[in-house]
C-alpha cells in the first residue's frame, strides 16, 4: 500500500514552517530563503535546478543531501496545498496563465494533486500533470495513491496541509528540518498536534550545517 | 566578569518549557516528568539526589550527563523565578513554612536570588541561602554577580524568567534540551525572541537518548 511521506519540511526553532507576509515576490514571507539555506548547497538541489550536477558533480553530498534526495525516491504522485502551487496574494486562481513556480519542466514528473477551493482544468506542464481538487485529505490521498501506480505519495506541504493530514492520521513518514532561527511569526507546524509522539517513533540527526533532521515514522 | 548561564532548560518540540496546570502535585503541569526524562538516568542527577553516585558509580555518563554536569561547574550564585521556588497554586508565599522543593540540603550550595513580588526574610537552608527580591533582571544579576565571588551566575528558570533575561540581553550561555514530545500548551520559551540567532552562535548535538542539546553562546 502506498505510504504518504512528507520530506524536507523546514521549520524554525519556534516551529514556523513559513514566515509572515507571503506574496509573489516573497513565497516564504519574512523568512526569505533562510528556512531552505541548508538545501541550496546540496547536490540534490543543484540537480533539481537543472545545474547539470550529474555531469559536473556540483553540490554537497553529506547528510543534508542524503535527506534531501530521499524525497525523490519511490514517489509516484504528490499532494500539495494551494499555497505551494502559487501565491495567495495576488491569488493565482484568478490568473489562468499561472502555471506554477517551476517553469516548463517542473521537477515532480508525476501527477500532482493540488488541494484548492478553486478547481480548474488539469494542467500538463512537461512531464508533470497538475490536478486541481476541492476535496478531503482522505479523498485526495485515495486519488493520488491510485495515480502513483504502486509507488508512494509525497505530501508536499505547506505547513497547513501537513497539519491537516496529520490531523486525519494519514501521514506515514514526516521529515522535518529544524533550522536554527527564531521567526516569531508565520504558519505554525505544531498547532493542534499535542501527543503526536504517541503515534510516531522519532529519530534525530544533527547536521554539521547546523540544522537538525527529525524523522517521524508512524508506529501504528 | 561573571557570565550568566542557563542550563538544562528542557523544551518540547513545540517550544513549551513546562506544561499547563502547574500545582504543588504537578510542578510541570500536564508535562509531568516527560521534559526531564533524559536527565533522570544521568550520574549528575543521581549525585544531586543524594544517591551516592560518587561511591556507587550509578547513572549514565554519556552526552546527556556531560551537559547536565556543566550546570554545576564554576557557578557562584543562582537566579530563579518565583515559580521555580515553589508552587503558584496554592501560592508558596502565603505559607511561611514553605522552604522550597529541595528539603534540608538543597543542591545549590550558593546564594540563590528568587525573583518574586512577595519579598520575605532570607532563608538559610543547609549550605544554600535564598534571597527574595522584587527587582529588575539587571539589579538581580548585579547582586548575584557580587555574591558569586568571581564565579558565574546560573539562570535557573523557569521559562518566563529565561525570556525576561533574554529580552534584557543579559544571557551569555543558554543550553536548551529539545525533547521529542508535542505538549500543545503551557509556557512558551520562544515568544518575543524573533531574531535571537543574530546575537548567538548555536551548536547542536543529537543525543542517542532522543533529545537534542542546543547551546547558544552570545557573540556580541
Amino acid at each position: 500500500m502506498a505510504r504518504l511521506r512528507a520530506h524536507n519540511i523546514a521549520v524554525s526553532l519556534d516551529g514556523f514552517a513559513t514566515g509572515e507576509g507571503q506574496s509573489l515576490e516573497t513565497p516564504f514571507g519574512h523568512a526569505g530563503g533562510r528556512l531552505m539555506s541548508w538545501f541550496f548547497p546540496t547536490r540534490t538541489f543543484a540537480a533539481a535546478s537543472g545545474h547539470e550536477a550529474e555531469a559536473t558533480g556540483a553540490g554537497s553530498t553529506g547528510v543534508d543531501d542524503a535527506f534531501a534526495a530521499q524525497s525523490w525516491n519511490g514517489i509516484g504522485a504528490e499532494i500539495m496545498g494551494a499555497n505551494k502551487f502559487g501565491p495567495l496574494s495576488p491569488p493565482w486562481w484568478e490568473d489562468e496563465s499561472w502555471r506554477g513556480w517551476w517553469g516548463d519542466e517542473p521537477p515532480f514528473r508525476t501527477p500532482v494533486v493540488v488541494l484548492t477551493h478553486h478547481e480548474r482544468e488539469d494542467l500538463v506542464q512537461g512531464e508533470t500533470t497538475f490536478l486541481f481538487r476541492d476535496t478531503t485529505p482522505e479523498a485526495a490521498l485515495a486519488e493520488a495513491a491510485e495515480l502513483a501506480g504502486g509507488l508512494d505519495v509525497r505530501l508536499g506541504g505547506g505547513a497547513t496541509v501537513v497539519r491537516e493530514f496529520l490531523d486525519a492520521d494519514l501521514v506515514d513518514h514526516l521529515h522535518l528540518v529544524v533550522v536554527p532561527i527564531v521567526l516569531g511569526r508565520g504558519v505554525r507546524i505544531w498547532d493542534g498536534q499535542e501527543g503526536l509522539e504517541e503515534r510516531f517513533s522519532i529519530e534525530t540527526t544533527a547536521s554539521p550545517s547546523g540544522v537538525v533532521h527529525q524523522v517521524f515514522t508512524r508506529t501504528r
